[in-house]
């Protein structure tokens, strides 16, 4: 019945993850109620959003010097949010531009002060991450982000800057949060929408470290003021609870995944590597099928691709799905194909799409 | 196994409801996913929604010149985003102040403008709402807003003002809409909180009229930009998909509860006014419990209750956790009982909190 569902987000979830859902909808925990139906201010609930934030900070092995915020409006709220919390009367940020995500951020953080373009690779199409050599940094800036994955056009960051002079860096990790082991202490502040390997849409996961806290614009809504959030421990409004609940699952999940010897995410990250070794090797292989992006930039999550003929898309997506590979299809502003292939893709879902791409190139191409 | 849930918030969902999601969570309508996993911009999502909002619009008869927009971060977050978008220039707001919610309002409108509260019951403990001829409207008043069922109190407005001069009538109406029927067309803006009649938490419904978008403060986030999330049909950023999809799930449930001759919001308030007069029937009938709201001025949403003897609060909810009557803890602020009676809880259910009224009164009163 299940498919291998590609999509870039809303996402693949765990089947156990959803499977166990699926047993406590009508009654979770003998309470005789379903999640959705808890008072958020509760001892249940209260119960849920604390394992689900201690799972975390497990996992990313979050230092206490940072907070974990459970808030909503996606990554694309954030890129609001970020500087009315963050810009504490400067009025430059510096911003790396690696694609569309990173556009969304600049587009929207110039409205709340000089967005600088520090460094972007436009020109060459965005086939590659500029080199902090070239990165241009801006002495007053009140912070540096980074969109760490660019999930339409499949960059990820493979390393990390240094920064001088106290610059808070921050990172859009929407799309690889939790598919790597991450230095949390290297950010100031980290947000990702949860709608990729995290859990469903409608939560956003921010870690902010401490000292950022407490400087927002005086129009900042108070929903979106971290301070605010942090003294509630993300209750100030009421949170998206049946969300914050299938990320609890998800982190247990990720919990259950670790291999002797490593943690949860160094384990995922193997896995991730080879699922997307395996993917990238098939197309490499290939003389027929194309990709763009630089060996070293890219993304482990994210795989645009393209046929040798692009006459053939509908033929190639109408076989997919024939198969059960579903949501193929590539963002509209890069055309092509796009597999995602979060944490919660297994390795069989990739194998199955190698098979169906050699099968394929070998019929057409 | 399922209990009686009088939860102000999240709150009880139809059974009917969670059992669809139940069957459906791992693979929906034959599409080999759930909900949660397809992308916000498919044609299966793209179906749930518009189906969502076509049943919402049939619900409530939502002229064509209003927009439904599915936002998220819940009413507190709107108590920004309304005047962010409405005051377009002007400095004034008028707001009627019948307790928590009304406050909340207030205190976040006044970052933004003069918030004026032209007219309070706060003298008197909230027991009733302001009539009219009381307010003080002021002329510049960019709009006014009330909560129009409070759900801490437990008020309700069971009349609507009359407006002069255009100003644009806000409501607050997150405990009870779809509990009734409303005249939509009498005004400017909308909002409620999914978690009590709609949804689970997480979900935003804004319902506005055409003329008041396009005037959003240049500081707002473009998330939070009426005009843009209509421009985008609610999906500039990703929306909580799986939270609108049990919306959607409600809306349906709700149309089949129409009895012949009445819509379904008719047939809703005809068993909300039976539910509410049972409840407080029996404890006006009491000389030990005490209610403190004015008759005319009652929510039927929200009934908060006094013992004979406070002292015997836990008692009580002991007790009534043993017969699965739940979650009937009054607000910290209030003391005391409180017991929601949203569309979802079924007569039932009141029934039996009425019976175990009858019964702790004759052992403990």
């Amino acid at each position: 019945m299940r498919v291998f569902n590609f999509s870039a987000g809303p996402a693949v979830l765990p089947e156990e993850v959803l499977t166990q859902a699926q047993d406590e909808m009508l009654d979770w925990h003998g309470s005789g109620m379903s999640v959705m139906e808890l008072s958020h201010r509760g001892p249940q609930f209260a119960n849920i959003v604390a394992r689900a934030e201690a799972d975390l900070r497990e996992l990313l092995a979050i230092p206490q010097s940072y907070r974990v915020l459970f808030m909503q409006g996606g990554a694309l709220a954030e890129n609001a949010i970020v500087p009315l919390n963050l810009l504490r009367g400067r009025t430059v940020a510096d911003y790396v531009d690696t694609g569309s995500w990173s556009q969304k951020s600049i587009r929207e953080a110039q409205r709340y002060c000089e967005a600088r373009v520090i460094a972007s690779s436009a020109a060459s199409g965005y086939t590659h991450i500029p080199p902090q050599d070239e990165w241009q940094m801006s002495a007053a800036a009140a912070y540096l982000h980074l969109c760490t994955n660019e999930t339409i056009g499949g960059l990820e960051y493979h390393w990390l800057p240094e920064l001088e002079g106290g610059v808070p860096l921050v990172a859009d990790m929407s799309s690889h949060l939790l598919s790597r082991p991450v230095p949390i202490e290297r950010f100031g502040l980290i947000y990702a929408g949860a709608q990729k390997n995290i859990g469903p849409s409608g939560l956003t996961l921010v870690i902010v470290r401490e000292d950022l806290l407490g400087g927002a614009h005086p129009l900042c809504p108070s929903a979106f003021d971290y301070q605010v959030v942090a003294d509630h421990g993300s209750l100030f409004n009421t949170p998206p609870t049946y969300a914050i609940y299938i990320a609890g699952l998800v982190f247990e999940w990720l919990k259950r995944q670790a291999l002797p010897g490593r943690t949860p995410l160094q384990t995922m990250e193997a896995r991730n590597i080879e699922k997307s070794e395996l993917l990238y090797g098939t197309l490499d292989a290939s003389g027929w099928y194309r990709t763009v992006v630089e060996k070293a930039d890219r993304s482990r999550m994210n795989v645009p691709f393209f046929l040798g003929d692009d006459a053939l898309d509908g033929v190639f997506l109408k076989g997919a799905e024939e198969r059960g590979l579903v949501q193929l299809r590539g963002h509209k502003s890069v055309g092509g194909m796009r597999a995602s292939i979060y944490n919660a893709m297994p390795r069989a879902g990739v194998v199955a799409l190698v098979d169906y791409l050699t099968e394929f190139e070998r019929q057409y191409g």
